[in-house]
């Protein structure tokens, strides 16, 4: 069995010393009680329920699965206690509104907590994950009477959400969809069938509130014709307790690749004469409300590729420590630990600094969606969701390529044993895989990036986002700590061919888009890459600083700058590539006829 | 269920103008008979065989696996019957010695027929590959007597081969072996268990010919101190006919992430007192014997990469055609196919033009296999080995990692669907992991070619093929058909980048071989990567010719420099940073100490 330990001290250090938590983010109105001490103990508490609970179950959830019988989603042994443990604890709580159960806290906080249970076990945690999201739509866009009879019991976890877009010819292209909704009075009658539904059905809670798009019959085509409906599993009284069952079910599983515990499901609506659903927002306006969900849902899913990472880099690093094998390259008679290999370190080094950039990059973003919904002040506040909008797509698509990359060292650290199921290392490289592919693939995520945040403004929000970073600059360059003037030089030339790839898409795009977006993914990559190059140079230099001060470990200092030096050397020299391919090479990408192919 | 269709028109193109199949190799002593009609026949047969028979027992065989039973281990439905339809057509036979019952055909040629099996299903292919390992070995260092007794059923197929090195304290560590042989009369007795043994038992044939690595109990320690031995699941009698069974034992099966019909064993010998075994070699000189499989082998495991690479590519590129979804980026109302998004476009092209990349290395080596064998002049032979040494951990490396990245890329160009194992992009995933890690990990590769290939010499066999390569410039600088121009200027700074790391290399190896070896695996991938590019400038060349001389398919040729176009836009142009991490880029991969992780 592989365990996980939470990473609090380099959570600690980031929170504290990368995104300033306590001195910007405990300071908003509203997280007054963000004390150093409360973080502390909420860092802790959920590191233990996270390596105690939920990280033992991640192995068994891989081999039982989730499975369907007589249209009953039986969970794997443990995961129902499990998630019982979970909301009497208040977990599930910790971000929401008050006013319904919520504790309050900061995302910038929560997503360190949920990067807790992504890495003990992906599977587990995406059932609140959903849920988050229907909480996020109904408290944006519901009713006060859909607010006052749900949100308690989605915050408290005592009902679970879901997320309905997919069909099977409505993917990518969620305008295409089918589903149909008439109007019945009060409420609507949905009639369709919705695939790949995420916890679509479960033994975890009584109840399941699934948010389904559906089209009215006069719609018009496409995404300007969808509307959201809040449609139970069962339906609920007025008075909230539960009335009978709706008229909804699940179909089917998917036999999945990866995070088998997670029951994917095909749901059925209205085979017997239409499920009964509630508009969530304005008939046909439904797609704006979904993308309440999706952008929190896709930063979490960027979340999930830096907690599969950490768990696969915690159980490579376990196993490169103990594994004896072959003598030092330099010479020696005796076998060392395979960590003492060069190669092995590369791999290792490589884990540990992407890893540690994407936690960066992520508890960044968090940071960011706090400013944007409690600064005082409208112009920061507007300031800081420009940021959040800017890199939802870039912490989408890079920390879940990132964290494919790195499940896959993780293997390779492991040698044979890698490949064989029982080491565990096998599950986080086929659980990781789905992280590119759900909540927008990363080829639409590149789209977004090109299309919505960077051509609409022409540019204005990501050129201030890159000349932020560029400040830096003149930080480093009064820095003269070990390292730090080496990373300086390469952060800046990337920062420049990141300005440059821009300046080429804002001028290239408008006059051949198909062009443009042939370089998106490498853009993409290249925006991710120099972000999470800068807050790691940010983290060198607090790390330089605290060691100079004395206050802390000056050990873990050290192997920070060491850690962002190696980042810089090995990922931001890739900058001049990445660029290179954005403005030189995309000439021959749609060159071909289709029947050359 | 998934097809495959051996792509012979580009077999064809590679062998006859990439590497002069024709002219200089078919020219060869002994290699007469492979004459344009023989190879044609030979390639078709071979498609047909892999396509209608291998390929759909690729899923089943995923699906059901190999399972141990009673000591007997069953293979998937149907493997039996298409392993005897694969031994009575002569398959196994192709390049092997015709006194023993082989074709005696160019290894150039059968690159391409091999590279089909293991695209069609390459957890069957395995079991020849062992074959032909054990062939090499027998036939290279065998005596007369085990030459004559066991040659001609293998080459045959009608018996198997095993290679037994692995055991848990020794994997890359070879030389930590413990399995014990102590000499009996004519025999030795052998007593241990090794892991990870392919194909080490199964129902497809009536004898397993296990090569097993042992040490004798007077024996030095380390690798001088190992010895080959043939071990014979069944004794054989003088006479050819199968005598009793051995003293040898399937104990288990391993539950692997991928090539789940391939049973994978833990083998037991000597249970009973000891298994019979003939010396192969002499005493104590197994390591040397070993290593005539092992590079083969190597070379083989490369073959993998591409044909996975191939099989996954061949299937996304049938769903991109098909499944239409969303407008066209531009605009329009109506949802296209996906090959039409530049993004998916992307995605399409990077899988074609690293396969075809691949491809030409893996038949280029083959060639040189074959000039190194056969060639009239010892100086000319002598150069030949000297590629194949060099590039022998360039493409078990350089292959494998870019077969796991197309088949990633397979998953991904699926969206959903990729995710759900019925669509079997999945299983190619899972499948092509192991590449990178048998036969020796990516990471021995890397210090084998910076080891053995590149210091060992001083550097100067690896200098006179990077010359050879620059050699090229001087064809492209008097070529101007579309693409050449840009192909040129991108080859020959990624060739000087290649040059510059190997001088780098050269200098730090000897001072500092931590250093030096921190950048093996980069300096790897940038002499996989150029010598890929080279080769696919070769290609350009020759199909812009061809397209000039008019003398076969216009659109193939035009496709062909578009690909090699896109292969130096997109990856040749990564030379400068790979030279950069080389050279600059290792300071901090061995800094921290084991306690700071």
């Amino acid at each position: 069995m592989t365990v996980y330990s939470a990473p609090i001290q380099d959570m600690r250090f980031v929170l504290d010393q990368v995104i300033g938590f306590d001195q910007e983010i405990a300071t908003l109105p509203g997280y007054e009680e963000s004390t150093p001490d409360l973080v502390d103990a909420v860092l802790e508490e959920a590191g233990k329920l996270a390596g105690e609970v939920l990280a033992p179950l991640n192995q068994v959830g891989d081999r039982q699965g989730s499975v369907l019988e007589n249209g009953v989603v039986r969970t794997p042994d443990g995961f129902r206690e499990a998630y019982q443990q979970f909301v009497e604890a208040g977990w599930n709580a910790l971000p929401f509104d008050p006013d319904y159960g919520g504790q309050g806290l900061p995302y910038a906080l929560s997503t360190a907590v949920t990067e807790m249970w992504n890495a003990a076990n992906t599977s587990f945690a995406l059932c609140p994950l959903l849920t988050q999201g229907a909480i996020e739509a109904v408290g944006s866009h519901g009713t006060q009477v859909l607010k006052d009879l749900y949100l308690g019991k989605l915050v408290s976890g005592e009902w679970t959400g879901t997320m309905n877009l997919t069909e099977p010819q409505a993917g990518s292209d969620v305008g295409a969809l089918r589903t149909k909704a008439v109007k019945d009075g009060d409420h609507y009658k949905i009639t369709g069938t919705k695939i790949f539904i995420t916890w679509g059905e479960h033994d975890c809670a009584e109840n399941i509130i699934h948010l389904v798009l559906a089209r009215l019959p006069d719609a018009p085509p496409g995404t300007k014709g969808i509307s959201l409906f809040l449609v139970p599993k069962v339906l609920v009284n007025p008075d909230g307790s539960l009335g009978p069952g709706n008229d909804v079910k699940c179909a089917s599983l998917e036999h999945k690749l990866g995070i088998h515990a997670s029951p994917t499901c095909v749901m059925s609506f209205g085979d017997d004469g239409g499920a009964i659903g509630y508009l969530i927002g304005e008939e046909n306006n439904g797609m704006a409300c979904m993308f309440t969900m999706m952008n929190s849902a896709r930063i979490n899913v960027g979340l999930m590729g830096l907690s599969t990472a950490e768990r696969a880099w915690q159980q490579a690093l376990d196993y490169a420590k103990q594994r004896v094998q072959s003598a030092d390259i330099a010479g020696g008679r005796e076998p060392v630990t395979i960590i003492q290999h060069p190669d092995v370190r590369r791999m290792l080094m490589t884990m540990k600094s992407q890893t540690e950039a994407m936690r960066a990059l992520l508890y960044y973003i968090g940071g960011a969606m706090d400013t944007s919904r409690r600064h005082p002040d409208a112009e920061v506040r507007e300031r800081a969701q420009g940021v959040v909008d800017l890199l939802t797509p870039v912490v989408k698509a890079w920390c879940t390529d990132t964290g494919c990359e790195i499940t896959s060292i993780g293997i390779q650290v492991h040698g044979g044993m890698g490949f064989v199921e029982e080491t565990g290392a096998a599950q986080h490289f086929r659980d990781a895989r789905i992280h590119p592919i759900y909540e927008g693939t990363n080829g639409i995520q590149a789209n977004d990036l090109l299309g919505r945040k960077l051509l609409r403004d022409g540019g204005a929000n990501a050129k201030a986002f890159i000349a932020g970073m560029r400040e830096l600059d003149n930080v480093l360059a009064s820095a003269n700590g070990q390292h730090l003037p080496v990373i300086r030089t390469t952060l800046i030339q990337a920062i420049g061919e990141l300005d440059a790839a821009t300046d080429w898409l804002l001028e290239t795009g408008p006059k051949d888009i198909h062009l443009a977006a042939s370089g998106a993914a490498h853009y993409l990559n290249l925006f991710g890459t120099v972000t999470a190059g800068w807050l790691m140079a940010k983290a060198a230099l607090a790390a330089d600083a605290g060691s100079r001060e004395g206050n802390g470990d000056a050990r873990f200092y050290e192997a920070k700058v060491t850690t962002a030096r190696f980042f810089a050397d090995q990922f931001l020299t890739r900058a001049a590539a990445l660029r290179r391919i954005v403005t030189d090479g995309g000439e021959t990408v749609m060159a071909m006829t289709e029947d050359q192919f």
